[in-house]
């Protein structure tokens, strides 16, 4: 059944208003009519089955039957710190991240970053960014939609790690610390950040930095992996881990 | 440092001759010289360290230095079996899948498969697959080259089965069996091959059919994942399994 995320204040007690885009998704590309069914998020983890009342050019009206009980998001919270990679790989890495469950990305720049995202483009980014994602958790039954924030230095990326349960940074060269053992720390309800780097890696210096800001570095496998294969690594492995 | 691939037959005791594209990247990307150091794998899970001898506009001569004991790759073979997906699609499950330790691919058509690989155009394609995949095996410090295989039906695809340790289709729609239960049968030195829809998933009638000739047909976590994605879920999750 057709997915759509709504803002939790178009909600009501039992009546849902959906607006934007997906008002042209539900009249005219899947053209669905007053009686039928769809599943509403807010969003936040809120999902209800709807019956579609009526549709004007702006806005469809729909009557909540019941909420859901859904168990579709990883019991702990990851958040992506991706830095920036080359040509359309954050598409990517985003669409691919909300399918296996991220909770967050941000892009970051780093030493060897070599795209940089001009502050006057990046407001645009987001707004394909945050589209992408919406679709990708929509297709993929999401009940929460994973947030995009803005990019970070590499110095702030390491400041936020005081939010959350645990931090990681992905490092190749790390030999002997292994996911399993972090994933092991963690309980339902607790968040993880994981920073992975750009094309080119992070710089021992980086690693030791962050470090030293508590972040544990961390080898995903023998194999190299590509900056854009590694969210999508850490993720199933944190699936694997937590959702048996 | 720079890894090649090259047949078993170009490795005597002591030399390697490396031939075709491989040539021109040594010597007009890389710009590497005679003493310089390459990594030189047979492709079948032997790697050397080689010394350039010399080079010529068609091959390259590298000593032998000494042969080195990787472990590179997933304890268990697996072969992934990939309805035929749209656009380009096939070219990133194969690059993905080499990075996350595939040992074999091919594809195949099923009911819902819209794509058609054309006879005439089969060759061409598999060529294209084949440097794709040689590439990312490169990149990615693999030993062993991951084959690709010729298109089958869905009955060939079914009928291989007998040639696996274990054999596995991926249904969205099954909701008791997990990987896991699959993954903790296996030991190092087994195979497993993994079916994986087209974009509209198997039909029930293909899952059943695929059970009865002894699939086990499983779900990959709570949320819907696209065709592209699925693979890479398998097998981040089985190197989370084995590689520990």
């Amino acid at each position: 059944m057709q997915r759509y995320f709504v803002e939790p204040h178009q909600i009501s007690d039992r009546e849902v208003t959906i607006t934007g885009d997906d008002v042209h998704h539900i009249v005219n590309v899947m053209r669905l009519k007053p009686g039928e069914q769809i599943i509403v998020c807010d969003g936040r983890g809120r999902s209800c089955l709807a019956r579609l009342r009526q549709s004007s050019a702006n806005a469809v009206q729909a009557q909540i039957e019941t909420w859901l009980d859904e168990q579709k998001e990883l019991p702990v919270q990851i958040t992506i710190g991706q830095g920036l990679p080359k040509g359309d790989k954050m598409e990517w890495i985003l669409q691919k991240g909300t399918e296996l469950g991220a909770f967050a990305f941000f892009p970051f720049s780093s030493e060897r970053t070599i795209v940089k995202l001009e502050p006057k483009k990046e407001a645009k980014k987001l707004e394909r960014w945050t589209k992408i994602v919406k679709e990708a958790a929509e297709q993929s039954h999401r009940s929460v939609l994973p947030q995009i924030r803005g990019q970070l230095s590499f110095k702030q990326a390491l400041e936020t790690g005081a939010q959350y349960t645990r931090c990681v940074i992905a490092y190749e060269k790390e030999e002997q610390a292994k996911l399993r053992e972090v994933l092991d720390t963690l309980v339902p309800g607790d968040s993880l950040l994981v920073l992975i780097g750009p094309e080119g890696g992070f710089t021992e210096q980086e690693v030791e930095w962050a470090e030293s800001k508590g972040f544990q570095a961390v080898t995903f496998g023998p194999r190299i992996l590509r900056t854009e294969t590694a969210s999508q690594y850490l993720l199933s492995a944190a699936s694997y881990h937590f959702e048996r």
